[in-house]
C-alpha cells in the first residue's frame, strides 16, 4: 500500500519496531524489507496518530532530501 | 559499504539506473534492494562526481527529514 | 479532508492555480484559505500524479522545516 | 508585514499561541489566519529570540520542503 | 548584519558570485569569508528579489539540516 | 579535507565546540574558519559516532535547503 495521491515516490513500508519518546521529539524507527529507516517526529504526532511498537507505518521523504555519495567499485 | 562517519543511519546503498539532467537540476534515480530512491541533487553535482548510470551510490537522508504515516493493517 | 495518518499537522488544503513545468523540478502554487503556497516538486511527480490546475490539492510540510522570525508588535 | 528580501514566498504571519519547551527543542506553536503552523526550532533558539506566548510570528519554509498531495473532488 | 529576529543562528554573510538561472530552479553561489555556500531556490524567487551578481546576501539554513561526519585526526 | 564523494558542495570543516545532549536530539557546535554552525542530530547518532567535544568535523548540508536573503548596501 502506498499513497499513491502524495508527490514522493520515496516510499517504504514497514513496520514500527521501536519508539524513544523524548519531551518535545520523539525517534521513530521502522523496519523495511531493506533496511532500518530512522524518522524523527514530534511527540505530539505520535501521540495524534497513536502510533505504537508493531504498527505498520510508511516512512516517506523528499527526493530533494536525498544526499548522494558515489562509491568506489 | 557506508559513510559510517556521517550522522545518519539513513543509508542505503544501490546502483544509480537513471540520471535526468536538467540546467540546474537533475533527478537521480538509486536502485536499492528495496526498492527505487529518487534523489534530486545539482547538475553541477552530477558533473563534479562523474556520476554516471551503472555507478555505485549511497542515498542519504537525515531523519528529521522523514515523514510518518501510520498504516491500517 | 486531511491525510489523518500523515504525521504532520501542517497540511493546508487548496486549489492548484499554476504549475510551471520545468525539465527537471516544477513549481506549484496552491491557494489556500490562508494565502498561496508554493511548492517544489519533480515534474515527474506531476505527471504521475496527472495534477493540473483547478485539482484539489494538499500541502504538508514537516515542523522541522519551519523557519521562525520574531516580529515587532 | 513580510521579510521581503527572504527567498522564500512562503512566509505566514501570526501569533504564538505556545511553546513546549523541550531539552534542546522546542514545539512552536503560530495561529496563523490559515490555521495553525507547527514549528520545531531549538530551545536555544528560543531563549536566544526570547519568544513567548503572544508574540506576533512569521513562519517561513522553502517551496523544496512541500509535499503535495492530489485530493479527490 | 544578520536577521536577528529569524530563529536559526547559522546565517553566512556574503556577496553573490554566480547565478545559474534554469527553467524553475536556480543556483545561487555566496561567497563568504569561510567558502562559497551554494543554495538553490526558485527562478521566480530570484526574479522577485532581483538577485544579482555583486549583491551581498545572506545565507540561511536550519540546524535540523546539517549533516555532521567526524573527522579522523 | 572533504567526503568529495558526497554530491554537496557545501561541506565546512572545523572542531566540535559544544554537545547539548537530548533526551533524543542532541545541538552540536562545530566551530569553522567562518564562524558557528550548529547542527541538531539524534542522541543516538552523537553516540554511535562517539562524538565528543573537540573532535574534528564535517558540517554538511544541501543547497536546497539554503535560504537567501538579500541586503541592503
Amino acid at each position: 500500500m502506498s499513497l499513491t495521491r502524495v508527490n514522493t515516490r520515496n516510499q517504504f513500508k514497514g513496520t514500527v519496531i521501536s519508539i524513544l519518546r523524548g519531551d518535545v521529539m520523539s525517534e521513530v524507527e521502522i523496519e523495511t524489507s531493506s533496511g532500518v529507516i530512522g524518522a524523527v517526529i514530534t511527540t505530539s504526532s505520535v501521540k495524534r496518530l497513536g502510533l505504537q511498537v508493531g504498527d505498520s507505518a510508511l516512512a516517506l521523504f523528499k527526493a530533494a532530501d536525498v544526499l548522494v555519495a558515489k562509491l568506489d567499485e
